[in-house]
């Protein structure tokens, strides 16, 4: 089974309207209860996402703890852009989020442009998806609006509006996303930062565009998401780096400092239970 | 006829696909060709509004003009939110264009809050749909939000997600609706200012809401937005003042300092052709 990041509660007025991602009564383990840094945690019933026993190659029950948030949360964003085979997606930030947001992208069909300051993460990206790679510490804003604008033109997709993914969770990787919006651009806004940032909100009505962000994904979501990772549309070992639970302050602080390149899984009992 | 302020071209991509206000060879009169300041001016044939030869009391051909971006961009701005009986609606700036917002809203049944620092235009926004008017000069955005927190529990409609329209056009005023955004609220950014905000970006995410702009609105809503004015919905004569067109240069300074409390209309030939 796979624990979503975000337990809606399936009977009030917002998961009735289809809208899970916005009820407030949601269990989210680690903040409305006990967590994952444990052996065992206790959690609802509802909305677990079966996992098939036996597994591709090259996956293990461990790896895909990351199916949650770090590869639902960039499905849904990409989910609700609607994007398509004809669209150009950007997606800024191609850590241990936008990896996955890539490859989500990639795999639909689009033409996908990854921005980052990290060359290795960058290197990754195009290696899994990414037709274009600009680092945003050797090019400035201006450029990278040229260069976006020069490889929309070059792939002659016919979808009307860049669809832009903000998966870094920076004030940086923020002003970059928005400073990208175009005519009838589309911003998900899925990475968090509690910086502000300075911009002129009045560009969405220039632009005609639209900034949408998402809490999470919902749980009825997951297997779609699953099923990108299990046909091997998404990968994981690339973007992933196991560790023993007992190194979890250390990784924390590495996580809170941006410092790591990829998505940490922490593993209780290694080599008792999981693999 | 009505003359759109945004007329598309009608066979780009982007018209094609629907989308006409990014139509990128629109033509804007008084922007993209002369415009109406003066007695004759002209204009694509496509995209033009018809008006009944005979108006209901009280209306003129000249006060109709207004119909074009004042009255159609809120109104293109309410469709696009898919407003509703069951939906609050917060409308800040309740001038030249809120005055107009806040009537459409109300005759959709929304439960309407306008916010503005003019006293005057919230008795007008008062006696025209809001149900709640609130000073943000004597409300901080903490009290502000409290009011409108409350005024939903107590309107006891069913709509998912607060409603927001900004419509003042002022650093001011779209922090106060920035500010304002709660879980699943929709965020419509339709006045206009070139100065940039500081706000937190990641609230979108946050709040799973949404921030969309609009430019202008397509002609082929104009009917539908006329049709709010010829049936008495959306009140126009609280909300016009009439000058000759010898005043244009008075009237367009006072309009950049935001010191007009009501649409300006400039009628040339005064007294001779309009009325």
């Amino acid at each position: 089974m796979i624990v979503p990041a975000v337990i809606p509660c399936g009977t009030c007025p917002a998961c009735q309207a289809a809208k899970p991602t916005i009820c407030r009564r949601q269990f989210m383990p680690g903040n409305d209860g006990d967590g994952g840094f444990a052996t065992h945690v206790l959690v609802p019933s509802q909305g677990l996402c079966p996992v098939p026993t036996t597994l591709p190659d090259g996956l293990t029950l461990a790896m895909l703890s990351v199916v949650t948030d770090a590869v639902t949360t960039p499905y849904e964003a990409v989910r609700r852009s609607g994007l398509g085979p004809e669209d150009v997606a950007v997606v800024v930030g191609a850590g241990g989020v936008g990896g996955f947001g890539v490859q989500i992208a990639a795999s639909l069909g689009a033409a996908v442009v990854a921005i980052d300051v990290d060359p290795l993460k960058l290197e990754l990206a195009s290696k899994h998806g990414a037709k274009l790679v600009l680092d945003a510490r050797s090019t400035d804003l201006k450029g990278l609006r040229a260069a976006v604008r020069s490889f929309i033109k070059d792939s002659a997709r016919q979808g009307i509006g860049l669809k832009i993914f903000e998966m870094s969770g920076t004030p940086a990787g923020q002003t970059t996303a928005y400073g990208l919006l175009d005519h009838g651009a589309y911003l998900a806004v899925v990475g968090f930062t509690p910086q502000a940032i300075e911009l002129r909100l009045s560009n969405l009505m220039a632009f005609d565009a639209t900034a949408r962000g998402n809490w999470g994904c919902p749980p009825d979501q997951y297997p779609a998401a699953l099923k990108f990772v299990l046909e091997g549309k998404v990968a994981l070992a690339p973007f992933v780096e196991k560790h023993p639970l007992e190194e979890a302050p250390a990784i924390l602080e590495a996580v809170a400092k941006h410092a790591l390149r990829r998505r940490a899984i922490l593993q209780p009992n290694q080599g008792k239970r999981m693999q």
